[in-house]
């Protein structure tokens, strides 16, 4: 084994660090297909979308051409807090496998917020400082978003609301504690805040919320005061524009010494991860530069690439965002309550759905029991305690080096460790208790769902 | 500023990194007073320590003469894990001061035991496979030593067998739950498992435990077990001896881009961390080839070497131990129910209290609103949520910063941040609720406490 030659962990120099984000889009001959009004279903103008995203993010969510935009000077200071994120070669993992492969994950997780999704957050939170805004608005679910949110926005002393879905915020005090210490406001949804808040509350009075909810008061609560705008975590373009900083540290990691990968593994929610890694890389394939293997890996409760159709939809339950054409399950497809909350999304992000359109990546969907013991069994000799999402990840990367453990092939591995589970331990008291069950919907549950599918011409 | 010049953050090359431990009783001329014999009060030989802790721990425990202690290579190899840790420039806290103070802290908190305690946990696991035990038994409160022994015992396939004081147990079941994924077993203290559980139980039908009374468990769980030794994550020699990796690597940081400290600061309830940090550069003020100076800082509810006496005392409840001479508040201090549990420790290293008489160090204590104020402020700007036990440095380092905002003065402040906070958001909580009291124990709770000491001639 070459231990002496390639590190356990490589960090970049700061001076070797990304000074401009990657648009794939720009080198996708297929581009995602555009937004839609609602209510008109034609392309949505940037007018329009300005009343809810911040400008510059308008700019960035339309710019399908321009391959590379510079990374202003605020945010890189900002990354260099808790920037470059290791890229780690899982020796461990190897030896105790007893595989030929190599293994290698990107590590997002070293930071309060949890995991990658600081990498936009600080992003976010600029461009409506730029703006001179006073505040943002956001919804989260397991929290790491709302967290990394209040994070960039207490470093940036902007407003931050939160809403966060009701049974999290009861069933998830500390992470709520946490973007108090940032200094959000963070309010349970459905609250009697916001007119879509109370309309559900008349409703289903007993409700525990649900991420369609929370996203549509969080729009209401932007919409609705002066100075602020609504921020979102995932899905959106501009958020792998950001997100992009992981794949391009690691592929400058990758170079530095030499290394290819074969294969590339992410975890697939919304696609902030898995997007944002294999940017570059993808850019290459895409080129005709270089060839690559790229896995999105799902929730078998929730499998929008493997299982769902490629069509328009609403991203929100209240139907007032803007409609996207992705692979989805139909904004009507309750999740089962799977402990990778971050997967819980019908729809996913509308360019890797094109992606996986062409044919350019493949999707498989693993239940969470299996995954639960792909992270015991990582935590266990790489010593990080995955997050429950990242650990789909680990999962398929775990079984890719079994396949070269009976191939004899001595193939590079590569996945995306997006975050730790810190805030999870309960899911990892279900799995050690044997009380986690595998839910996985049939095929009349998604018909049945694909029936809230808009009606596009 | 010099923000090109000098990094946010500075990691090590692996090679770059410490091979051997530095053993700090080698340079002092007052060596630590030695360990006695609880029954004979006299010095303790290698043997009777050898029925409870490890052989060639034992031999570091009582070696107070070779400066460099090589480290083998296992144990340089799960270092490569999670280490080297990153020297971080606070430029971001600095700004927000307003401070000319350069701000420098060594953050421990980048693994999944979220402290410094690993560094002592791996080389004890090693030492005891090597011997070719079965297994280790330790006691822990808050739970960070637990987890890291944990860690460490899985890492080499041995049992471990954590014996959790019963309200942290049941208060903290998160913790508990990362323990079990690491595979250890965890009963809660007092328990019916040992006989001086089951005569504590007997006498104190409701109580919800005590560190010392979960020691006394540990160690007789492991002396009357074919197999096992006892292991502990403060206070020995044996510790500040692996932590002194710690200081090594800092110093080498510093060493590499031309910074020297003038002050030096850490949190301090057994002296594991303070005593890891201030090694080398401790070393070199014995040696007469730099000097420095070195703030402790305790909890004021909790003040050993601020408010204690020099004196032998038990180290546990149930005085099984040895008997360490030491700063102490007495065995018998109840310390108030002070959120940083890692501080909540009746006395202090032998090696600590030493330099302290010699006065080669000063100690402040502070209470602990003021210290989760600190932690909030330190986390808004440098992102790093910290733990209770770790803030107690970062409020004295701003003390020091914000006075040189008065003087002027340019010096450069280096403090420990042993950890993070991510399992202590139930004490944040009250802290942003104002429901945190600041216990500060009367000179008559102290003398009465200082009767528990026993007599040594």
């Amino acid at each position: 084994m070459s231990k002496e030659k390639i590190p356990y962990k490589i960090y970049l120099e700061e001076s070797e660090m990304p000074k401009a984000w990657y648009n794939l889009r720009a080198d996708m001959k297929n581009k995602p297909a555009p937004l839609l009004n609602p209510s008109t279903h034609k392309p949505i103008t940037a007018e329009e979308l300005e009343h809810v995203f911040c400008k510059e993010l308008v700019k960035q969510e339309l710019d399908d051409h321009t391959p590379y935009i510079p990374i202003p000077q605020d945010i890189l200071d900002f990354y260099k807090m808790y920037r470059p994120a290791p890229l780690v070669r899982a020796y461990c993992l190897e030896e105790k496998l007893g595989t030929p492969a190599k293994i290698y994950y990107k590590f997002e997780g070293n930071n309060t917020s949890g995991s990658h999704k600081l990498n936009s957050a600080i992003a976010q939170a600029y461009y409506a400082k730029h703006q001179g805004l006073k505040g943002v608005t956001t919804e989260t679910g397991a929290g790491q978003w709302g967290t990394a949110l209040s994070m960039a926005c207490s470093y940036l002393e902007l407003d931050c609301r939160v809403y966060m879905v009701k049974v999290s915020y009861e069933q998830k005090p500390f992470r709520r504690e946490v973007m108090r210490t940032y200094g959000a406001s963070v309010t349970p949804s459905p609250s009697n805040q916001t007119a879509v808040g109370r309309k559900i509350l008349q409703e289903h009075p007993g409700t525990t919320g649900s991420l369609g909810c929370a996203i549509s008061e969080a729009v209401e609560a932007a919409t609705s005061r002066e100075g602020y705008r609504y921020v979102l975590g995932s899905v959106l373009n501009q958020v792998l524009l950001h997100q992009s900083i992981i794949g391009l540290e690691t592929k400058a990691a990758m170079d530095k010494y030499g290394i290819r990968p074969d294969v590339i593994i992410g975890c697939a929610g919304g696609g902030s991860n898995l997007g944002g890694l294999i940017s570059p890389f993808m850019g290459e394939k895409l080129r005709g530069e270089a060839d690559y293997r790229f896995i999105a890996v799902e929730p078998a409760s929730c499998p929008s690439l493997s299982r769902g159709v490629y069509a328009y939809d609403y991203c929100d339950t209240g139907k007032v965002c803007p409609l996207a054409k992705m692979y989805t399950l139909g904004s009507g497809f309750i999740p089962s309550a799977n402990h990778a909350g971050g997967l819980r999304y019908h729809g996913m992000s509308s360019t890797l759905s094109q992606l996986y359109d062409d044919g350019l990546m493949e999707a498989v969907s693993v239940p969470q029991t299996d995954v639960f013991a792909a992270a015991e069994q990582f935590a266990r000799v790489e010593g990080i305690l995955p997050a429950p999402e990242s650990s789909h990840a680990i999962k398929v990367a775990i079984d890719e080096a079994m396949k070269c453990k009976e191939t004899g092939e001595e193939k590079t591995i590569l996945f995306g460790l997006t975050g730790t589970g810190y805030f999870d331990m309960y899911a990892y008291e279900k799995f050690h208790d044997g009380k986690m069950d595998d839910y996985i919907p049939t095929d009349a549950v998604l018909a049945e769902s694909f029936k809230s599918l808009p009606d596009v011409k």
